[in-house]
């Protein structure tokens, strides 16, 4: 496990530039609110719990910087505003990112109302992103143990794009679950979807399982299909950006192929996910906005054309699995199983601070 | 449609080298056959009938090359034998191959032992993959007509790797059936996968619509079950690098994956194949040889490594799709339907040039 690959010190954010993976091993130091947004709109560090982490980071550099220009009372809050609207905007689909940047907003607010000074202010949202990032590990942790007991001992599991470190504050959610099972001795075997059109498989999750020593295969995301029907995939694990009060799990694009493809074959698909994922204010996945992004990211690959000048193209960056496609979904607190739309809402419950999430 | 990207003159063979599109239109002549299986083996021609094409001409470069060197006789046959042998092995799926290189074989024995001299021999041979050129041309536009007949008005298709012009003589299989939907007004739209690892979809597919004007758009072969989750696909369309006697298809990799998908979210699949992809001697898929690649086809895009050095990686060139899923093959001498353990023997009783077929 790794977690430096995101680090505060005193108004500077330090992250590892996740599109210059495998091939360089990069930082990017910002110093301004508006530099995260670039980053995470960029993907320079990307994954539903880590940009929730980098975006609280990012409030934190905010207040630090408006603390430095001086601003405080409604002028520090009101650039606060500014930073906290912009970074929840830079990626759509994941509900991590706004439940961090609100959380920090929340903070600032509460602190400012008691007459904290500006710089106190700053202090405090960089303890607090810095406590957001050390929960998530923790939270990673418990997923990946509580994930494993669902997994039979042998097991070959197919996982797409990146849930591990890098995609989190460390330790990763499926890839949490992958490497809990591999400590446990029971994992045989990981395929591991390249996940076009950015591969965050082949070019981060590979490198992390190869850094791991854990057996993996990188296929193309066309040949998950193959290896099921030859019966080499025991279980399918996934993450998640948005968990919908039903069930319903908008995550990367090719998730819901692999969920329709793991039941037509008999497979387990497990969702794996910190609390900070669940949005119980969003009753389906019909209500969750769908981030498209540019076209250059399928019509090129590593900055050479693949098609045609003028191609037209599509690209989701997520799709919705509806929950009826979903075995189990592991989060922090607990595992829960079908009829989602009343366990999720039980485990909810015990956690107040998170049954208001909202994008 | 464009027939010019194989042709063949007195010696001389001269391909269109699909390795550089879409970025170049670039011909590379061959005088030699062992020149033709470097050229099938590294896939600058590719597609079954096209490589089948190629095949037959590679049999009559190899004759022409003997002639010239003064060979006759049992050393001129010997000659065209290790010719055939080699060639068809520079690829193992697609039986197209096998089937006219077998052909042109037959035709040089049956030629020598009426005691034709060697060089108009190589001219016989020169004149039978010209036929079997045209012949396919010829197939192609019926396949195109014939499987129009299966869409509805408005239809959206979605297509997997390159099955037009290309891949073929000219005018395509799969891609056929599309060009004669467009042309009879019923086609309102193409979905394109890109077929990682090799990106025929990207390169090849998306290059000839465009140039045909008929509107399409290009996505990630992990999108389809997305769009078809969406109501945006209406068919989905392959060619076959082999039908095995029972209906089973061997096809590109992630072709099996579009059928599964396609049958649960009920939508037509449909396989256009000519009679030469049609090997009864081949019960089931069971008994196809798939190909395996080279590991560099999945590591590196354009050049550039996308995962990490010494990552391990699976490569299948193609995958079976049980005839179970499929519902409707279409060739050249008519649809046959399901049971195809009895359609398609009954087809093929009807057309005795091609019941032997073997790879």
């Amino acid at each position: 496990m790794n977690t430096d690959h995101i680090s505060y010190d005193a108004g500077r954010l330090r992250i590892l530039d996740q599109t210059e993976l495998p091939e360089r091993t990069q930082y990017a130091e910002l110093r301004q609110w508006q530099e995260v947004v670039e980053a995470i709109a960029g993907m320079k560090v990307r994954g539903a719990p880590a940009i929730g982490i980098t975006g609280a980071y990012g409030m934190a550099l905010a207040a630090h910087a408006a603390a430095e220009r001086g601003l405080s009372g409604s002028g520090f809050l009101a650039e606060l505003d500014a930073a906290a609207e912009t970074l929840s905007a830079a990626r759509p689909t994941a509900v991590n990112l706004s439940w961090a940047v609100r959380k920090a907003r929340k903070e600032a607010g509460d602190l400012a109302a008691r007459d904290l000074p500006a710089a106190a202010i700053a202090d405090a949202l960089a303890a607090l992103a810095k406590q957001i990032h050390e929960d998530d590990v923790a939270a990673c942790r418990r997923i990946g143990d509580l994930g494993a007991a669902l997994l039979t001992a042998g097991c070959q599991i197919l996982t797409h794009c990146n849930t591990g470190d890098l995609a989190t504050g460390g330790y990763g959610t499926a890839l949490g679950i992958i490497r809990s099972a591999w400590r446990e001795g029971k994992l045989a075997h990981v395929f591991v979807d390249e996940t076009r059109p950015l591969l965050q498989g082949a070019r981060l999750t590979a490198w992390e399982l190869q850094r791991d020593g854990i057996p993996y295969t990188l296929i193309t995301d066309s040949m998950a299909a193959h290896f099921m029907r030859l019966g080499s995939v025991s279980a399918v694990i996934v993450g998640a950006d948005r968990i919908a009060r039903n069930g319903d799990v908008a995550n990367k694009i090719g998730t819901y192929g692999l969920a329709v493809l793991a039941r037509a074959h008999g497979i387990q698909f497990i969702v794996a996910a910190p609390l900070s994922t669940f949005d119980l204010v969003t009753q389906t996945g019909a209500g969750i906005s769908i981030e498209d992004r540019a076209a250059v990211e399928v019509t090129h690959i590593a900055g050479k054309a693949a098609a045609p000048a003028g191609a037209k193209t599509a690209n989701p960056a997520f799709d919705i699995t509806p929950a009826e496609y979903i075995s189990a979904i592991v989060s922090d607190a607990g595992i829960v199983y079908p009829p989602f739309g009343e366990t999720i809402g039980a485990l909810l419950k015990t956690q107040p601070q998170f049954a208001t999430t909202r994008g």
